[in-house]
């Protein structure tokens, strides 16, 4: 094992080494029925974990699924159905495979996935510990639609007028894990790499952290995704500061040396955007907004580090 | 993926191929934790997935544990790390690592752990359709240990007079999984191979369906662990059903050709003992006492295989 808890994924030494992550998804703690279609459900859980399969710069080749479902308003045969569905047309487009594995009898619903994935030949994992002094901070797509996008879901007198708020739902609903985009940043040099799926401050504190460096971002630079703006003045939240803190975009952070970018932006599918520097110094990250300081906070901030 | 649902372990192919497999464990459902102990627990929740893992012919690399956690009546952290602990001691012993997972708030406490395994080179997976007219059906080590520990456990005046009693609780408390008999067995050529988790007869009537072969198992045979024989006679059991459907032993079920035997039984760290053979026919499962048929049952039998 040479890497274990603290990183997207573990990851086992081998040639090519293969990369191993696990969530537990949790009915009334991670999702509602009420709210989520079983579908949807399923698209999400495996999507968490391949995006963590990405942000170490692997491919997915497997994903094992545990299963605990309630004998109190149990989901019918259709309804699992439609579960594994949503996975597997996801994994389908990763080029993976969903292996069922164990299904048992639970309070409530219990999804747990564990994905695997594996580097291309002669390329290393991309920890999240390697940034340093000098790399740029940069994040591919854009941000803030899926926090948008669930303001929208939660009331959605917030979608008047704007005409991106299918495209917003859509981005919370059935997040699109940077499956191609994780191998090649990899493969390109990139120093440090996670996914934001806490929000991009949040996760950059914590590559911060792990590499024991100072990050910088400004919050002029972030692609914000089209209607983001309206959406959060309409909620009366500054559209900045959404797109930094409001999680599960699933974009890539990644630090990399400042002569790396051209080659990259070119071999990418998506857009890469530099939006801050590594600074050495205590591991922090501080938001500029006009070159000051701005105080970022959001329920669970503190506490999610 | 060379191997989906329905063996012990999902096969990933490469050169070596690996294994996985996974489990979830409910409280509630699969333990209490007013009569298991946390440590007792994480070194269960383990033995299952490793026992799978040696059941293929692999050895254990590395296992991942997601964690749900309930608010009311939450376990200390003294508890979760003797949970952590058993787990680690039992990881030690088999040469693997354990990387936590995710930690998460659930209803009741609920362990989702996965476990990677590797084949030695050169040796492929045993699965469990291996199985030819005119192999044995043999077992390793000894049956009913684990059945005859939780009658003793259950009723302790079963235990009355009974020298092996606490090996016999032992044996149901902290099964051992046969970790270096699985790849011996599998590197000694063993045409199909499962784990008993579920009792001899209905694990090797899934052999039976998995293979498209009839099973036939001597009573008479069984290697019936020391003490057995007594409990189950203070219970009003028959000692060899006892031991033919009482779960848990976690003793590897394997078809081989009878040349093989002699080979494999001087190869092998625990005794392996024929108890059957491998016949053409339509799927099933015989069990012969004296020669003459024995109708097997217990709770969930039926709906178990």
């Amino acid at each position: 094992m040479a890497v274990g808890i603290g990183d997207d994924a573990a990851v086992l030494a081998g040639d090519p080494p293969i990369v191993v992550t696990t969530d537990l998804l949790v009915e009334g703690v991670h999702f509602r029925r009420a709210t989520t279609s079983m579908r949807d459900l399923g698209h999400r859980a495996l999507a968490v974990n391949l995006s963590d399969v990405a942000a170490m710069g692997a491919r997915p080749v497997a994903a094992f699924v545990g299963l605990g479902l309630p004998r109190r308003e149990r989901p019918s045969g259709g309804d699992v159905d439609a579960l594994y569905d949503g996975m597997e047309a996801l994994a389908a487009r990763a080029g993976a495979s969903v292996a069922g594995g164990d299904v048992v009898d639970a309070p409530v619903l219990v999804l747990a996935v564990t994905a695997i994935g594996r580097m291309d030949v002669g390329v290393a994992p991309v920890l999240r510990s390697g940034a340093r002094p000098g790399d740029l901070v940069c994040v591919t797509g854009i941000l803030g639609a899926s926090a948008a996008g669930l303001l929208v879901l939660e009331d959605p007198l917030l979608a008047t007028g704007v005409a991106e708020a299918e495209a917003l739902r859509a981005a919370h609903r059935l997040p699109q894990p940077r499956l191609a985009a994780g191998p090649t940043l990899a493969a390109g040099g990139a120093s440090a790499m996670l996914d934001c799926s806490d929000g991009l401050a949040l996760d950059a504190l914590r590559m911060a952290r792990a590499s024991g460096v100072a990050i910088e971002i400004d919050l002029d630079l972030l692609p914000i995704a089209p209607g983001v703006s309206l959406v959060a003045a309409a909620a009366g939240r500054e559209p900045d500061v959404l797109a930094a803190t409001g999680g599960e975009d699933f974009e890539l952070i990644v630090a990399l040396a400042p002569g790396r970018l051209d080659a990259l932006r070119a071999a990418l599918d998506v857009p890469l955007t530099p939006v801050g520097r590594i600074l050495a110094g205590e591991p922090s990250l501080t938001a500029l907004r006009a070159g000051l300081p701005v105080h970022l906070s959001r329920p669970g901030w503190e506490h999610g580090a």
